[in-house]
């Protein structure tokens, strides 16, 4: 049986397939459905308060008795100054008058956020975390595993992938070059790594012990068998689900990237400050003059985001983080448990054709 | 039997792993051996002389009686001044003066070489033949194919595997982002595409009607099988045989290659003045700041050949073109031959562990 491997055993569930924990774009009515379909689903909390985790996490029990995860960023600090802060704002401002907004003023977030975080999702009662951007503290990790967590990390190389074990994450998804929104990078040496998913998967197995989870244009039953015959334990799908009705992305984002092509997406920091996958448009090509005056990650995200909620509100795609993987021309709409039973379906008749 | 499909059955071979033409690298010995294992060995002669063809055509048919491809750089016509060409070379002054040579000024080559070696691949009853940079004129297209011969492309994009298709193409080799050595785009709007083997393949396998050959990052027999799930009917190799005794890539190419890591190569346009994926050395570092200083190929080949044939001659990692796709980790040194049975064996064990 094909969707018998070690992930499925461990995080209890039928299919290995997960839905990719995308900030901002899970809804608990698709992550729901994941889950009650079989496969993984992912609350993507990586933006959350501390309230909209626990709302999230109780309208999803609401709707599953199945286990789900929840996705957090690993809180990162950068430092910025006030002049480089106005700069951007100065920068922005055409954008921001044209849509009638004043953009909120990043602030420095060492706060106890994160913490806060971890400890709702313990209370809650949810068995699995993942994280993205890195590797949470010692105390953090002992923390869950006392609770009976399993943790996801995440890599983009095979070093990552390594350091992710080490650290006791019980597997890690393993994110190549195609894949869609922010590359979960957290070794400086990795950030511009670039390795696509065909080679990362083999090598990233072959070096730990944990199971892989592969990630990264990945879209049909093709690519989920692919991964798994590469050494991958499970398939990560992001853009694929993305496109779904219970996707909470903007009608215009999900609009574009089901007329998209496969060339049309790159890599930017211009949205966050940390460098991710999405369609190239008007704002990308009107930021690259400005290349070293991107703020890092999060204040470029917070002082971007005014601009962006109001973009998607108004159906501008010029001006909107229009995150997705490179295999858009296997995007579809519908419901998500309609597309997880195609997903399901499309590996059975991959393994009947191939037999 | 996963070895019989389209591409197997149409170039009468038992096996659909295809040693990637690597200009320059290739040798009777490596194709013959490739050949008489069942694949489809390819003489990589992008840059030869008519003369050179004639010799290694022959001395493979000496060594096998099955078949094999010759591939073909599509000529490219740019423009560059003496201005150009002489900044290049005071650029380049330190090296060549550092290994004691003077370096050939480049030259035009409108001449008919590549028409040339197209009667030479007829008349020596070679049915195979592939194309790198694009598509060769009808003319050329008609000649072929009214002598039996079997016509392979090349394409980056979804869209320049279709026009692959209608220019008469009879399969074509979809190269994914993960490749080494040169990325065979030959559309503006491909150049910087740069789509992953594991998003390309699926929807360029749906794309056209011609069996479709994966490229890009596979190294072993999970690579190739999950290439012929994500639709491809076959898989070449480049950087796997790159490393082989049979192969004329130097010793220290080889070595370095076989003690890198994933995340090492890059796509640099400094050795030739097209873009090609390489292992980073000294030599990209140091051109960095030369970016808009690099001729148009194949100008900047021609003039940092010598330097390059001295730094493989003195054993110069720093200054060689170290072209590597990024499944470095999977390499392996030995016999050709050797390498081809442990592919297949490979491949059977996949099959029947994902039973």
């Amino acid at each position: 049986m094909w969707h018998q491997t070690e992930v499925t055993k461990i995080l209890n569930i039928r299919y290995p397939i997960i839905q990719a924990p995308m900030a901002g774009s899970t809804t608990p009515e698709l992550v729901a459905a994941v889950a009650n379909q079989g496969g993984l689903g992912s609350i993507g909390a990586g933006y959350y308060t501390p309230e909209k985790l626990r709302r999230d996490i109780e309208d999803t029990q609401a709707l599953t008795d199945k286990p789900f995860a929840v996705n957090l960023f690993v809180p990162e600090y950068n430092e910025v100054t006030i002049t480089q802060i106005e700069h951007m704002k100065e920068i922005l401002s055409p954008y921001d008058e044209a849509l009638g907004i004043t953009p909120d003023d990043p602030t420095v977030s060492r706060d106890d956020t994160f913490l806060r975080l971890i400890d709702i999702i313990i209370e809650s009662g949810v068995k699995i975390c993942s994280f993205t951007f890195g590797i949470p503290e010692t105390l953090v990790i002992k923390k869950l595993q006392a609770a009976g967590m399993t943790l996801i990390g995440c890599a983009t190389t095979v070093e990552e992938a390594v350091i992710n074990a080490q650290a006791g994450m019980d597997m890690v998804v393993v994110q190549g070059f195609e894949a869609g929104g922010h590359r979960g990078s957290f070794l400086k040496n990795a950030l511009d790594s670039n390795v696509g998913t065909m080679a990362l998967v083999p090598q990233a197995a072959d070096a730990v012990d944990i199971p892989v989870i592969a990630a990264g244009g990945i879209m049909d039953g093709r690519g989920i068998y692919a991964s798994l015959i590469l050494g991958a334990d499970a398939a990560q799908l992001g853009t694929a689900f993305l496109t779904t009705e219970e996707s909470a992305a903007p009608d215009i984002h999900k609009n574009v990237i089901l007329a998209s092509e496969e060339a049309d997406t790159v890599l930017t920091n211009v949205f966050s400050g940390k460098y991710a996958r999405g369609l190239r448009n008007e704002f990308i090509e009107d930021m690259e003059v400005y290349e070293a005056d991107i703020l890092p990650y999060p204040f470029q995200n917070q002082v971007t985001k005014k601009m962006r909620a109001e973009a998607a509100k108004s159906g501008r795609s010029d001006l909107l983080h229009l995150w997705s993987g490179q295999g858009v021309r296997l995007s579809r709409d519908g419901e998500a448990a309609e597309l997880f039973r195609e997903l399901v379906s499309e590996v059975d008749e991959v393994i009947a054709g191939s037999n």
